[in-house]
């Protein structure tokens, strides 16, 4: 079991991962069986910006379960979200509520607010950081429409550098045997060199390349993201660079037959809509899997672990201060400072930036 | 049954309003036997602009059901509704719900979603197009007030040139026979030539008169709305035309006691305060009609139909663009050009206007 | 039972008080029994103010009773809101729903909207006015934290002059025995005259301070509330005199080991954060048990009396106006004058402000 939370997927082990994409698949096949599973259960979903994908696709999970729905949408117009501490309002909610879904915008907000609910927390998007359900859906769309999450080759496209989807979605990859990535973007939008360490240490081939035409014959598995027009460096380079990154039919030609496409969601160009209905296109479906993976997981939080869950001891806190201006620490005064050690480096346990010390 | 869709009051045939409109009379009587029938189902209400008091009659109606609801309704915070396609929007929510309920700014807008949604979808509003569930509801109104939908006459009062509820009701009753109209307004308020071309096929009598309380006493039914104040041809007019068409008790004092008094409210001040207690003011119990046409709907929208229904041929595009600016096709460059030939018009298969060829 | 309505807790007597806070205290220890007490049933929560945490306890109440929720909680966004009567909105939701929560801007709003309601009304805040429930709150908190409501000495702290929350509190509890206040403010933040007038009716002693420091060790209970920067005279007070009205773990170490320390959050920082882990503090408790307070006053509201209720008879219209600017009879000028004669005075029936005549 999940011991109460999920912040980042690399808290629970592999066997966890697997286990909720089993459960998720055995609810595809018979959905009838789990329809009263959180019945008499409430989940609030906070979200202290905007995400009505995220959020409906938690609430028809929930729906989907026999479970019920509070929660705010609109950080500009809730009371909660104005002049009161992320923690007096987590405290109070996780008394009303079954489970809590957090969307924040600032970085380590989820951890934080686990520190002081009463219930699960769930990080639904925590600023740039993390996005755990979002991985959780990749993997259960592979599972489904790969057969198996080992031996893929898998292209990923786009802005790597910024992407927290295909970073975490890497991370989770490089856990199983025999994957190899293809990474494809302009020479400034690479995947930072921490992801380029975690695939090495895995064992995971992977090459940087230019060409999405070029590297799309070999793929398993075909990631899109979108690459925002100000993440090219000159507008010369948008306009000559922009449909080398776009999928669209031509391209496809050269694609194995059995390629799938996927894509968080929301596109904008960056697929031309010709491609939807080649029976390759995944990211539909992907979403369609998303409500599913969120089933599993609010399935597993509220079913009793199976096994004795040791808490962890609480951590003492240290007397410095995360400097990623992003990270919740920074805008919440009151949080202790939580950190683990790394040499001479301290890692905040929020965030995960790293304090030279 | 529906054949998955309500966009068009007139994609149906009269047998299915008369059905909807016999069941909503028996959801009426015995509620209890109706509060189950869509247990477990989703309802999605996509509002791309507020219109609470219809989200709010759809929401009970589902709700009474034993139905659940998912949705947005507030266009700037969503990020659904933010630099997604419809077409994106409507592929993806249509599969986490069993029915999707739209209201839109763009005329057609629920005839292009019905082209991607896997689940049933109802036009609660497309711009100034059509809004055919007030149909059903001042169908239902006239049915259980009246006890008729024939041989009535029925009085029109206020903007009849710009009124989208009421050119559909006078298109509805047109359908039934011996029903006369009397359309009361300013003469450039005045019902669109199409609309008298439409009675006169019927074989309805029509009279266009400027006075209500002239009009008053042979009606059965005064279907009243309001005229906004610019759309009167000046402010002199307006001071001096504005209590013509505003209802009181006065004017009521020459009414039949049969009469009934219809709105699609909200009102404004086109009737006096002193006219709601007055039995014959049934405005108020119209909204309430609304809920229940509105779960006569859902059960029809998933019911499976009794009768093989067959599935329209597609159509094929047209090379041409529709050139109405409010059309759907404007702002969705991706909608195919669906037209329907009339001699030598186009006529827009999403927002009904028509294009010279 | 409550006949139908719960605009001012006065309304009610004293035994139907302890009936909603008895029952609160039966779910409280076993909420399966009463899980399904709203089955079938819909609560409106119309809130023409946003109040995040009001709502969400209203909706968390009846979810937690197996009833279902529509209502908005966006004035701006909200056609309902905008340019229809609160009495046609009110009209037409009852007939939606079985019970309307509702806030409001405006004093007397929630007893007018009880004007035409054919449904239960709660007013859940109607401007500076009345807000019964989180007394209801207050009182239930008293009761499961003291075990009593009476032989209480109760400090309240912070800005008395305008805190309706406070005022209520007091009231109330002048209405059981043995109870004597504190009432700790800066001078010119003292409880009005007329509070002054009920504890002296009632034969409570009163006191009131400066100090928080010096109040604390002989109370039994301590009701803080925010006293808002602009309150205070100057600047230069707020800076001399902030400190002195927050309550820290230093000015507890006098307090008795049963104190309990309320607060009707939000709270800003006139409770120090170190304070939460104190045992004392049951601010915290006191959210939870407004959901328990909430689902007790809905299920009396739902519950048909057991005894015959006296229908009130209807009250003649005078022909005076309230001068209250924040009375809602100045918004809606159709509502009728409703007074009760005090001498040479006439007390507003909706917002309680005195009209000399």
């Amino acid at each position: 079991m999940l011991n109460g939370n999920l912040i980042d997927l690399n808290d629970l082990p592999i066997s966890e991962w697997n286990r909720i994409i089993a459960l998720a698949q055995e609810i595809i096949k018979r959905p009838e069986l789990y329809s009263e599973k959180c019945y008499g259960k409430i989940l609030a979903t906070l979200f202290y910006e905007p995400s009505t994908r995220t959020q409906m696709s938690f609430q028809t999970a929930m729906l989907k379960l026999g479970g019920r729905i509070i929660g705010f949408d609109d950080p500009q117009n809730s009371s909660v979200s104005k002049g009161e501490s992320l923690k007096d309002t987590i405290t109070i909610v996780s008394n009303y509520a079954d489970m809590i879904v957090l969307r924040h915008p600032n970085e380590g907000a989820a951890r934080a607010a686990s520190l002081y609910a009463s219930c699960p927390v769930i990080n639904a998007g925590d600023g740039g950081h993390l996005h755990p359900s979002q991985t959780l859906t990749d993997l259960l769309t592979l599972s489904v429409e790969k057969g198996r999450l080992t031996d893929l080759v898998v292209g990923i496209c786009g802005d790597l550098v910024n992407g927290r989807t295909v970073h975490s979605l890497i991370k989770a990859l490089s856990c199983y045997r025999g994957n190899s990535f293809v990474l494809i973007s302009t020479p400034n939008l690479r995947v930072p060199s921490y992801i380029k360490d975690i695939m090495s240490a895995a064992g995971c081939p992977f090459t940087e390349v230019d060409s999405l035409s070029e590297a799309i014959p070999m793929l398993d598995v075909l990631y899109m993201t979108r690459i925002q027009r100000e993440r090219f460096t000159s507008e010369e380079e948008y306009l000559r660079e922009k449909d080398v990154y776009r999928l669209d039919r031509e391209k496809l030609m050269s694609a194995r037959s059995d390629l799938r496409i996927l894509h968080p969601l929301p596109r904008v160009d960056e697929i031309a809509i010709e491609v939807d209905d080649d029976p390759r296109a995944a990211y539909f479906r992907q979403a369609s899997y998303g409500v599913y993976a969120r089933m599993a997981l609010l399935i597993r939080l509220t079913t009793p672990p199976e096994y004795p869950v040791a808490e962890p001891a609480p951590k003492q806190p240290l007397p410095h201060h995360c400097e990623n201006p992003r990270c919740i620490t920074q805008k919440e005064g009151y949080l202790p400072g939580l950190f683990t050690s790394g040499g001479d480096m301290l890692v905040c346990d929020y965030c995960d930036s790293r304090l030279l010390i």
